[in-house]
């Protein structure tokens, strides 16, 4: 037997069903790509459902030099499951029987393959929510949000999914099971490894078990549109709303291109002729709320804005959110790929992001609309383009590296949300310089000597650059 | 010249400065001990006031193979800056000429050595709280609150040091500058160095200059206290409060013990009949904590308190807040020394560790008081002995361990704020497991090969057990 049929069989010794093992190529397909760019054929797929499956993978994988890539649903916008070096994909999203929610406790223990939207409805049912909210909540499984540290529209109040994480269960790279932080809120007993292993991309080790912290439900919530005539009266209003000591659920915006999508893909009924317009949502005690969205309204109006809707009733409120959430079907109408980037600044330069923006817009003469989590810096500028069209591709991916730049410039970060994988890694010294990549590629090779797990993530390969094709 | 004359010679071209380099015997004592055991002479004592210095002094370090611990104002209680090998002590406590607020971006930067009291002071000038108050905030420096995660009792609500740190400049145990994290408050861009730093302990770098994350001032507070003639009771309490979807600002709870230590030295006119009290500070706006208040005084009656009272002005609240103030000079007076522990559990396990304690006292024969921040588990079982009663020491250490046996039972930590440093380094495996211990010491290796910076310090020495005495 050949060294690919040794460790196939090994594979199957530690997986004793067949129904968990792919290697036709019709599923191994399945596998080849994420919600990001570039298609790579594994050469197995496992479903693991135990702890000890995972450790003794891990071990055959060191014993072989198998790359090992864990993945959730695949709804990766960076490349994180991607099968970039062939080896063993471990499909995580049928592990899901554990979903354990303590009251007492405030806690949550949950398997890997867990959707994250679950694991709010559960704590619903006891008075109780799980605050992070990804958009891909309903999909995406609670390992793969663990692996990416996801965000959503509720970071700027309740933080992100880091946050919400007391402890872990790890197979590390070389297949020891460690157990890191707890069950307590408090913990400083060594080095915080459950927050070294929330958001590595599964490079550092594959998360079999999590325990989450959960939020007491808020009593009530508020709804507020605004539209401003101007794009940088939007971003002074959000900085006056927090100024004011308000700290809104959700504090989103879409500028107009944005807006005139929405409405020629369902109309809204919102006037096209406005540059931008904020979300907001307020939660917590109801008068407390009452008071605020009052205060809200105020500051908006102060501010420029020129008409603020205040929702009534709950449909009402979910009337004003639907704009929002049309945004991502109606941008990709008209063209099929949709580059979303989520380069995130210092609230105060929110105003100098979007003129920078504009000018990149024009630069490069490409489909650039922006929307996202204003409250917390992080925009999501959408580039709306066709992968099929090389020369537009190049202009892409000049603009997505110019985007990087005037964000790290402005005091901020590529990434706010979406992970680095291999879309972002050329452009990690940038940000971090040699020495920062270097500090973190130590722990890498400490924790992976043989660099088994999750290989061609977050560290550059030589002389790799952007590329937005799947070629 | 001898290594030690090269080195130090060396030492006074990085520090042209010879009011910041002390070698005097005298001066050296100042430097050679903290708020927790044992007495350790360094051979030199620097205060930097740049970046530039503490890399080069870093490099130089490398060189001659020379131990660095970097020092604030020495308050730790587990010996984080002790110079247990010799070497150089690192004095950060001068270097305070930078204390910027952003009101803009809810943020600050700082010195290492500004006192974390005076950032909260800051803040309030703008609107804002810096929320992490460990009681020596008055007097301990940032940087050291960062190096250990310090926490406090606005814990509960607000969370820990950790989670105030956007970013850090830190110089590498070889003397490399590197910036992690940055000035916005979503960033995955790579591992999360920031919070790997942050807790620990001085042994992964040194923090030069730290980017907080600042909160809106409450608008209003309310203040309660209850009290218990059941411990029990007083646990169910605290849960039912928070089940009740109330998150108090602070709930801190004394026993017995110290309301009779505090009456017998500073009457307050508690009763001491009962068996533990609680105190409940929440905030918010006026109308909800209002509500909130009510609520609260309602579950503390249904779950068995004997009396409650309600604060109706500032003056009654800072009345009732003064007996727990008063807990630790009151617990020192007729004993010399307190071994202060931090071990922590989950919140449903409050009641049973209670009980573990009310055992282990009694096994042990010791005077054991305990009171803390009881709604995030966060006890303080607070030992008062006589240090130059070594028997009496002996059975301290054995009961110590107890403790900590008790808390890693019972799902709980060996540390919720005070730090592992030279006292819990033993009882690492006990909670960690060895796999768990050497994934950290993997990460210490590869960031400081040569076991320069902060040695001996939450990795426990071949052999080392728990010592309480300074010998």
């Amino acid at each position: 037997m050949n060294s690919t049929e040794l460790w196939l069989e090994a594979l199957m010794q530690i997986i004793p069903d067949e129904t968990r093992i792919f290697t036709d190529r019709a599923d191994l397909y399945s596998y080849s790509y994420d919600a990001s760019f570039g298609t790579y054929l594994p050469e197995a797929v496992v479903q693991p459902k135990a702890t000890e499956e995972v450790s003794n993978i891990m071990k055959l994988a060191n014993q072989y030099e198998i790359p090992v890539y864990p993945r959730g649903q695949g709804t990766s916008l960076s490349g994180g499951p991607l099968p970039v070096k062939g080896g063993i994909v471990l499909d995580f999203s049928q592990w899901n029987d554990k979903l354990e929610i303590y009251p007492e406790d405030m806690m949550a223990i949950v398997a890997p393959g867990v959707l994250t939207a679950d694991i709010n409805n559960a704590a619903l049912k006891e008075g109780l929510i799980y605050p992070p909210d990804p958009s891909s909540s309903n999909v995406s499984t609670i390992a793969g949000n663990l692996a990416e540290n996801s965000g959503g529209p509720r970071g700027l109040k309740y933080g992100v999914t880091k946050d919400y994480v007391l402890g872990l269960e790890v197979v590390t790279p070389e297949g020891e099971v460690i157990r890191t932080g707890g069950r307590t809120v408090k913990n400083v007993t060594g080095y915080d490894l459950t927050k070294l292993i929330v958001g590595s991309e599964g490079t550092l080790g594959i998360i079999t078990e999590a325990i989450l912290k959960l939020h007491p439900k808020p009593e009530a919530t508020a709804t507020l549109m605004a539209l401003f005539a101007d794009l940088v009266a939007a971003g002074q209003a959000i900085s006056n709303i927090l100024r004011a000591g308000i700290i809104p659920a959700k504090l989103e915006m879409m500028d107009k291109a944005c807006i005139e999508a929405v409405e020629a893909y369902e109309p809204q009924g919102l006037p096209t002729d406005v540059e931008a317009l904020i979300l907001i949502e307020l939660d917590g005690h109801p008068q407390a709320i009452h008071d605020e969205i009052l205060k809200v309204e105020d500051v908006c109006r102060e501010t420029g804005a020129t008409e603020v809707i205040r929702a009534k009733t709950e449909e009402e409120a979910a009337q004003l959110w639907r704009a929002r959430k049309l945004v991502s079907p109606a941008i990709v109408r008209h063209k099929p790929t949709k580059i979303s980037e989520d380069a995130t600044v210092p609230r105060s330069k929110i105003p100098h992001m979007f003129q920078r923006l504009k000018e990149i817009r024009k630069k490069y003469d490409i489909d650039l609309v922006v929307f996202g989590h204003a409250g917390d810096g992080n925009l999501h500028p959408n580039i709306i383009a066709d992968k099929r069209d090389k020369e537009e591709m190049r202009r892409v991916e000049q603009a997505v590296g110019e985007i990087f730049e005037a964000a790290v410039e402005l005091g901020g970060t590529l990434s706010g949300e979406h992970g680095i994988g291999t879309l972002k890694a050329p452009f990690m010294e940038m940000e971090l310089g040699a020495a920062g990549v270097e500090m973190m590629k130590r722990i890498k090779q400490s924790w992976d000597p043989k660099n088994i797990l999750n290989p061609g993530k977050i560290f550059p390969e030589p002389g790799q650059r952007l590329v937005l094709t799947d070629d």
